[in-house]
């Protein structure tokens, strides 16, 4: 936990805040702090800062938080995922938030079992934890927008323009030779990019080409066949990657 | 799994194998297979091929292999990384052979706690399966090799050079500016890359000095602090995106 992140509710006007058990316990066992020292916060979906040590008595801490005028960038990359099994989306979700998402799309595809949209992973209350510690590990508030869409091509055809305007999108697809960076060569700083992943057996024939019309362009990452959580963080690196030269 | 990987005494020297449980286990009840059909196979260290079905009866499944004449290029990135907690390491063993590494190079740092070297995820027995996982996955064959060593001074100074001969070295640390495909934009066909990791507080100021004495370049990857799974993934995906330049 390189940040403790606050709900904006818990910071009263005067920037002091009482500290959930949780951060409390936090503070105290694993960063050892006492009264006067400081320690990162940041508010989510807000701005981050400093928060000071006034008191420290039992189970309570509580702090005097001073923050920065403003929020951090946004991260500049949205992913639409087709969703997997509902382990492997357990265990993605802090990752996601950690490497820096602005939306998470969960989408249907012909390889995605219908029964994983039912599991708890999806509901905010399984995930909302998750991208907390994702955040809190990679020092960044901007909570990720997570969107669930049960139909992919009504998705593509109707949703997407409205939940990315004008983005760059990439379809990642084992058989494309094209490399991120290839495709990301003529990035700016202003551009955002879209980054479709596909379920473990890949896009099908219909979905890919679905994809391709409506303006993503195929990205591969070499011959060896990842995982969905490896291949998502190593495809989320290479975009981030791209976009610290725009 | 992409490939079976057979170990080389499992296949006699007309190329027929009688499949391990598992193996057998995955061609019958995933795959689906029936007799005169075809699966890949691979042989440890060896050559990948394509395997015919023979014979399903009850749970036995039987096997002709035709090799290819050459087993497939080896990783051309090795990892140095600092021992991470048992969890952590057993979680990491099956991406990092998915990801593709010649060897993987374990030591100790101040920040990693002596008694994870007594873990049994260090012990063949414990990550050789998790390794072969990981290379079912990516489908290929080498194994990577692995030591693991408690005196990171002595490893750095005595043993490296004989280990690790004739590689570019690249040492992962958060402060620094210089990206991956930078350190290594001149690299060639024929280079080796050796990749280190620190453990999640970070390399010591001596660890650091001693690594760059040793001719470690050191790069990194932005400004958000990965935890070191996700940290692993991200660095090998950019340095064998900069190898696939080369």
């Amino acid at each position: 936990m390189n940040l403790l992140l606050l709900d904006p509710s818990e910071v009263a006007t005067d920037g002091s805040v009482s500290l959930t058990q949780a951060h409390a316990e936090h503070v105290r066992k694993v960063l050892k702090l006492g009264t006067g020292q400081t320690v990162r916060v940041g508010m989510v979906d807000g701005a981050m800062g400093v928060g000071t040590i006034t008191t420290i008595a039992d189970r309570h801490v509580e702090l005097a938080c001073a923050f920065d005028p403003a929020p951090p960038a946004r991260p500049r990359v949205d992913l639409l995922l087709a969703l997997p099994r509902p382990k492997v989306m357990r265990r993605l979700w802090a990752p996601l938030a950690t490497l820096g998402v602005g939306q998470v799309i969960l989408t249907n595809a012909e390889k995605v079992e219908r029964d994983y949209f039912d599991s708890h992973v999806l509901q905010p209350e399984g995930y909302r934890p998750l991208l907390i510690e994702g955040l809190q590990q990679a020092r960044d508030t901007h909570m990720p927008i997570v969107s669930i869409h049960k139909r992919f091509k009504v998705l593509v055809e109707d949703h997407l323009d409205a939940l990315c305007p004008s983005v760059r999108r990439l379809v990642a697809h084992p058989g494309s030779d094209t490399r991120v960076a290839t495709a990301l060569a003529d990035v700016t700083p202003s551009d955002r990019v879209l980054l479709a992943t596909g379920p473990e057996g890949g896009w099908n024939d219909f979905e890919l080409s679905l994809l391709e019309t409506h303006g993503f362009a195929r990205v591969g990452i070499g011959p060896r066949i990842l995982t969905t959580t490896t291949a998502c963080v190593a495809l989320l690196t290479l975009v981030h990657e791209a976009l610290r030269r725009g």
